[in-house]
């Protein structure tokens, strides 16, 4: 029990479309939330994955894209004041004698709350680690599978792995700031947008960065820090100075420590959920949004905000046993617009 | 089966938001729908009760009127070419051998279909009849509870009942083309927008209109035609002549002839529907939005949205049970952008 802990009424896992509607709908019922992310920013997929990408399914938007439904969201939500937990995953759940939970993550952040919300979406978006033994020894340190910062690229010699957007992106961006910088795929084709691969490829034809077509064999260093690359191609075996390595092999959504929790799984992928509350075979922990299951479940944003509202009643039944939950419009009922700031 | 059937896929009850966006989610599994309405436009309650008042609680839209909802449920519907009967009100639902049903409205529409969808709301919109002996001879005639067509009001002696803007605003908008117009209500106090009272003041003031204190009594006429309206006031009865009547006496919402279908019920109220298919206790009949009951329902406009996507998921397999459906999203799916004109 020590002092750092952050006492709240919901700890909602996910900060995607779905863990945001889910802070008004319990908002609306006078419940404090925390948020977590293993994400840096809100909107989870929708931002991570297609934020500028229309969505076309909302309703009564004919066209939205990721980010602008997660803007329009964090907007809506702000009357709550919820408080947000990026860059780090939850690790552990853990029941309490009085009926609470305490939830623990990768940041040593601790929480304790009545209620736990699972809006994980496909889990936690996770980089895909690439096959090179010992990989996770520089991991942190000197390799990388996101630039949080910039600086810490400054005057490197940095190695790019990946044929996509992101390792396209980051040779663009890390190019001025780097000592060297090397960018290693496996064919000299490329699936990022063409401008960018136009931008790069004049940067090669410029001598400022190096392109290598090969494949990531092993990693030399010392406690952490990488000193060389090692590559197969055609020609044979080659080995890369480096003190920086940012492999973009994708990223994997698992359902993550989520899995280790006991709660009942569909096809042991999706937790379980009942259609009233959208909670699951543990009470006081719901799973809403593209992560639970139940018969007719659809993987759509849309079914996650019904599912929301739904277990916000719930929610406050749990936190609140003894107030009367009286359902309100936010149309009539002058308290609730008092809450949002509007009357 | 004469030859003005319009055989279609879907009929939709009601064109409320719900009903409109279930013609979205009913377009992307490409069934077509045909819409049927008691109102004369789109909206439903939102755009009948409060079309400039804010709602707050629609996803993604921190305020949204229930008119700019149901524009931007229009507008998002378009690609899909759903017809729209208006101004009528189903009265009659028959199952045929083949499993099709057989819809027919008081407009004598009729209309042929796999599937039938109720998002009926409430129910339907019906005035309140004043409590006036033989009222329902003159309904249509020269009784009316809403003006359709300003023109039958021209060179009448008109008498407008009630205190609120529905009056006030007739009272108003008639005053130009009527012969007399003569307005009743109970007390000399209103209920609606203070400019309204004003101008109504006005026009009594330069004679133009006649205000009288009562109300209704009996009225006189023949074959429908209205000679006398009758009040009883505080200086005792009082005849006005009279060709034309409109009572505002509000609006109720009566489940309507829905409720003789035989589909099983919740509190002789609300439809009971699955929370899989939102499937009624009538094979091939839906339910959606205010107008079913499911543990846990809320009415909220998101649930009825989210209950039509998982309700067209089911009618297509009844509309084309040989069709194999995969489930798509709008983001990446090229053959739905196709078909909503985007790709």
């Amino acid at each position: 029990m020590s002092g750092n802990e952050i006492v709240t009424d919901v700890v909602i896992i996910g900060a995607g479309p779905v863990g945001l509607f889910a802070v008004f709908e319990l908002g609306l019922v006078d419940l404090k939330c925390h948020v977590i992310d293993i994400l840096d920013r809100p909107g989870g997929q929708c931002a991570e994955l297609y934020p500028e990408k229309p969505i076309y399914d909302i309703p009564a938007f004919p066209e939205i894209s990721g980010q602008g439904l997660t803007d329009n969201l964090m907007k809506q939500i702000e009357p709550f004041g919820a408080e947000f937990h990026y860059s780090q995953m939850v690790t552990n759940v853990e029941k309490l004698a009085d009926g609470s939970f305490r939830v623990t993550t990768d940041a040593d952040e601790t929480f304790v709350a009545k209620v736990i919300v699972v809006a994980a979406g496909g889990g936690s978006f996770q980089p895909k680690r690439p096959p090179v033994p010992e990989i996770e020894n520089y991991e942190g340190k000197s390799v990388f599978y996101a630039v949080r910062k910039m600086e810490q690229f400054r005057d490197q010699d940095i190695v790019i792995v990946g044929g996509g957007d992101s390792a396209l992106d980051w040779t663009l961006n890390l190019e001025p700031l780097a000592r060297t910088l090397t960018l290693v795929h496996r064919r000299d084709q490329f699936r990022g947008h063409a401008d960018s691969v136009n931008k790069m490829r004049s940067l090669i034809a410029e001598g400022k960065i190096n392109f290598v077509r090969g494949q990531l064999s092993h990693l030399e260093g010392n406690d952490g820090m990488l000193s060389e690359v090692h590559l197969k191609t055609d020609g044979g075996d080659m080995a890369i100075p480096a003190t920086r390595l940012l492999p973009f092999f994708g990223l994997t959504m698992k359902l993550g420590p989520v899995a280790d929790w006991g709660l009942d799984l569909h096809d042991n992928a999706l937790i379980k959920v009942d259609t009233e509350k959208f909670e699951t075979s543990q009470p006081g922990v719901f799973a809403i949004g593209d992560i639970n299951w139940y018969p007719g479940k659809l993987k759509l944003i849309l079914s996650g905000f019904h599912e929301g509202a739904l277990m916000a009643q719930a929610a406050k039944r749990i936190v609140h046993p003894d107030e009367k939950v009286v359902f309100q419009y936010t149309t009539s009922s002058t308290k609730l617009q008092k809450k949002l700031g509007v009357a």
